[in-house]
């Protein structure tokens, strides 16, 4: 095992993971690309080790995690991620064997995505990984949707499933157990979230107000309700399960709590106009994407989220998961 | 002494801060200014509690090192900052009156350089604080000055004093004493890097390569020699020393180590035609700045650069004082 310096590092497996503006990461900085007819956006996320992810999680994963956290980012606000600028703070041990396996997942992920590299910093962490990613989109003139466009009589559309990362994490710290295949899909879901890269264009057209679910849904949507000065109600027959979640709770109704407050889906949560709701649905769906309706704004009382079960509202206070 | 939640500390502490577009930090995401007729010099340097600073640093000192040391980045390529991104790794033991004190100093320095922050990250940081800036900076079209530019017989020039910080941080650790007053000018060069916010100016229109010195004079010259397939001689006796560094270097000739390799300068090193020298250093003065010529490019050998001691050249096998 060896490890190279900090400009080997560079030139070996980060300078290949430049875009054509950053000179091979051998400059001070990079000039950022504008996208023609389109405004950027900016957002920036960090996961630390012992704290977004485990010590032991791989490290192809865990780069990609960085990324993908911050890309649901960009699509909830309508954008498509083009660049991203990384701080990453490298622990002791590390080797140029671990350095080779997070850029992997690094390139994996540019491919997927279709992004480059800006450049960004290393620097020793004694603490633990920690990777800063600072991501950049274009979303259509006018077209960012932030959180507080929201109305009364909008409807509520979340993407993909919800619960399962929490449920994962679950898995992964050994608080649950289930079929072997049930634990493979959900960890997969905690450690390798699937933002819906696609959702982007029917954000930018057809959403009011748009958010990504990272702290746990209800949370999440009380947020988006208080920025928009009204109320929700959210259905929790209508919530979209994956098979393994279904069964799950099926087996044991405390863990709604995981689903509804547990945090990490990295998945949309906008509101859209009743007249748009089918465009939205439709478009979603020409992408293989699903779009699901769990509920409505209300406008009644500023902030306030409402859980209806089985026709019996509950008011929520609702608990953001939070990884502070 | 108390400790509020994250959002808490967020709206009270870092919402000030925001620009326009950032919708008070209550969204996931931001736009991005584009300034007009001006390309967007991006770049992003971390700081770390033990590796860039001292545990019990200032805490508005280190809020507005880890600003200027990215300022010094988007100023030697030739840009103006204007806005800045900030992943914040905040230790367990922080308190309230922690989280105020160092948004104070990003509050200080946002006034002093006229930025804004478009948003980050907050995040439990167990190993100590950590600072990730991501800065946005504006440049005009076509005139981002690269490394790679620098032809022989052009003129090396640096911004300010060299070595102050390198002698400054031998005084924080002990290994240095010296008379009481020059003892504080160091330890503030240390702690609080000024870089030359209106040399950017001079860059843009008079430099054929620039960048900043962060890593010591000579090695940060050897990179920019490779980056352009040059050669450079430094004179010793030219480069530009502070009373306290010239009063230290006189009683201790070992010391022109630190000066010459030890980092933490933040100013600037550019490469100017002959003809462009006076402009450049003019321009430098109508700012109140300070340019020196300490050398020049003479083009024989990739990447190596020769010390001028007192008429005789010495091959430097310049070692760059890394972070990592």
């Amino acid at each position: 095992v060896s490890r190279s310096g900090e400009f080997d590092w560079i030139s070996q497996y980060l300078a290949p993971l430049a875009g054509p503006n950053s000179f091979a990461l051998t400059d001070d900085a990079a000039l950022l690309e504008v996208p023609k007819n389109q405004n950027i956006v900016v957002t920036q996320d960090a996961i630390a080790e012992g704290v977004h992810f485990l010590t032991d999680d791989r490290l192809d994963w865990v780069a990609r995690k960085a990324l993908r956290v911050n890309i649901s980012d960009i699509v909830a606000k309508g954008g498509r991620p083009y660049a991203y600028s990384m701080a990453l703070g490298v622990p002791d041990q590390w080797r140029d064997t671990d350095m080779q396996l997070f850029c992997q997942g690094l390139a994996e992920d540019q491919r997927i995505y279709d992004m480059t590299l800006t450049g960004g910093d290393t620097y020793r962490s004694p603490g633990g990984l920690t990777i800063a990613i600072t991501m950049f989109g274009g979303v259509s003139n006018n077209r960012y949707k932030s959180r507080h466009g929201a109305s009364a009589g909008d409807i509520l559309i979340v993407s993909g499933c919800i619960g399962e990362a929490a449920l994962g994490l679950q898995v992964a710290t050994g608080a649950l157990k289930c079929a072997e295949a049930d634990q493979r899909q959900l960890l997969q879901a905690y450690h390798l979230p699937d933002p819906p890269l696609a959702l982007a264009e029917c954000v930018a057209k057809h959403a009011t107000a748009s958010m990504d679910i990272s702290d746990g849904l209800m949370g999440d949507c009380r947020k988006l309700c208080t920025a928009s000065s009204v109320a929700a109600v959210v259905d929790r027959n209508a919530i979209p399960l994956s098979a393994p979640a279904k069964r799950i709770i099926e087996q044991d109704e405390a863990l709604w709590k995981a689903v509804l407050a547990g945090g990490d889906d990295y998945q949309v949560l906008a509101t859209v106009a009743p007249a748009d709701v089918d465009a939205f649905i439709s478009l979603a769906c020409e992408h293989d994407l699903v779009a699901t309706q769990i509920g409505f704004i209300d406008g009644a009382e500023s902030g306030a989220v409402a859980l209806d079960i089985d026709g019996v509202r509950v008011s929520i206070d609702a608990e953001s998961y939070s990884h502070f």
